[in-house]
């Protein structure tokens, strides 16, 4: 197995910022600062979107309100072709189309969905050797409950590696297109937060329900709200980190049903 | 105006609940126990599904959750024909036809949509009757932020009635048809949480989409739950409750987008 190295560390706001690399990729990992290094708690494995990186505001956004809210430690790991990680010939073509179509007027979606999918080849065997990394942890553990949290690009890959990888237990995604993904999502039976926004100038609103009907999760949740693709609402983060909370704390019951 | 007047008064778990009348209809007031006669704090108005009444065991619980997670007062009344309130020749002939279809296996839409805006056209004055007298208090407030809570019938009621009345600024609504509310909603403006349920064997998804549509509010949010019409989950009342926090609390700012 490919083993951890931490390569650098940084603490605010109670939250404690370590760089790490795992046969190569690099990724970040917030924890507690309180806790000490014999207290386990749940991991919620975050993907970036495209374009961005590990460290990209929301991020570190997200993961202090999961760390501070609910004591969970947040794992990032940046994509193929993203951040600190080289581009290959094939990313650099499926860019330049990306910006072909956006110049144009053309729709996006098509490359997009095309360019997602093969990056999810790439990173789901990244993301799941990562996972094993850093269930080495003593703080994280080999059966501790893992999430998985991500959007946009990084709901292209979550859903390939949460229906491969039955060590996660619930996962929130949202925000792109069932055609590479509904096939996949209905192998998906954990709980599921699904995030889309309503006016969404990318994502048909059909097509975005489409992918959260797909899914097989006896518990599924959609949060859809008005605004366009960007302007996803912040507090919609803090959404997630409740999902997280009521799902991945193992001393809570199961939420009843009124 | 008419009075409110007190009729009883219990506590429990910090919260204080008193009965009153205002015109002859019953209702009562969950305020928290820890609050001084001189602090004002906002109103949630909560009304109660068909069938059922004021004390339901839902209204007290979701008015606990709004009065301890959020410090506000929460007020519910009996609907026409519904609780201690006698019900006429004409609700009679409505139940009637309703458990008809019940027991026929016929659609309940047709009788609950017809029905329930009868009785919205009962319930919309007596609502801002109460809310009139209810501001009276100090505790209240006439210039106070006011909400308004209820699903099911208490949709049906609430649409107009927040249409209607521009002391309401933030509302949850669901769980119902857009048949006679659409077009109400359509005035809407103010921020909207709507609950669906998925796999609703009453509302079809299609119908409950379309009502979420029709609002004209900037920020709306959908939560759709997997489930039946009845299974919807007890933690969207901590969503209400996060809901009327971020929109009735004057300290706060309004959230930022990401």
């Amino acid at each position: 197995m490919d083993s951890l190295q931490f390569t650098a560390e940084t603490s605010s706001n109670g939250v404690v910022e370590r760089d790490f690399t795992v046969a190569g990729i690099p990724g970040v990992l917030w924890s507690p600062a309180s806790a000490s290094s014999s207290d386990r708690a749940p991991l919620v494995l975050m993907g970036h979107g495209g374009g961005t990186h590990k460290k990209w505001p929301a991020m570190p956004g997200r993961a202090h309100r999961i760390v501070n809210g609910c004591g969970f430690h947040v794992a990032c790991i940046d994509a193929p072709g993203h951040g600190d990680r080289p581009r290959t010939a094939h990313d650099e073509q499926e860019i330049a189309a990306l910006f072909r179509a956006r110049e144009a007027g053309e729709p996006e979606g098509p490359v997009v969905v095309r360019y997602n999918a093969h990056l999810a080849e790439r990173a789901v065997p990244e993301w799941q050797a990562t996972l094993d990394a850093l269930q080495e942890l003593p703080q994280i553990g080999a059966d501790g409950p893992v999430g998985y949290y991500g959007l946009n690009m990084a709901t292209a890959i979550g859903v390939p590696l949460t229906a491969a990888d039955p060590r996660i237990t619930a996962a929130v995604f949202g925000l792109h297109w069932p055609d590479a993904l509904a096939a996949t999502a209905r192998r998906i039976t954990v709980p599921v937060q699904f995030h889309l926004q309503w006016d969404d100038e990318h994502i048909p609103r059909e097509a975005g329900l489409a992918l959260f009907d797909a899914f097989a999760s006896e518990e599924k949740t959609l949060h859809a709200n008005a605004g366009r693709h960007k302007e996803h609402p912040r507090f919609e983060a803090d959404s997630a980190a409740r999902f997280f909370a009521r799902h991945l704390t193992r001393s809570l019951p199961v939420p009843a049903l009124s």
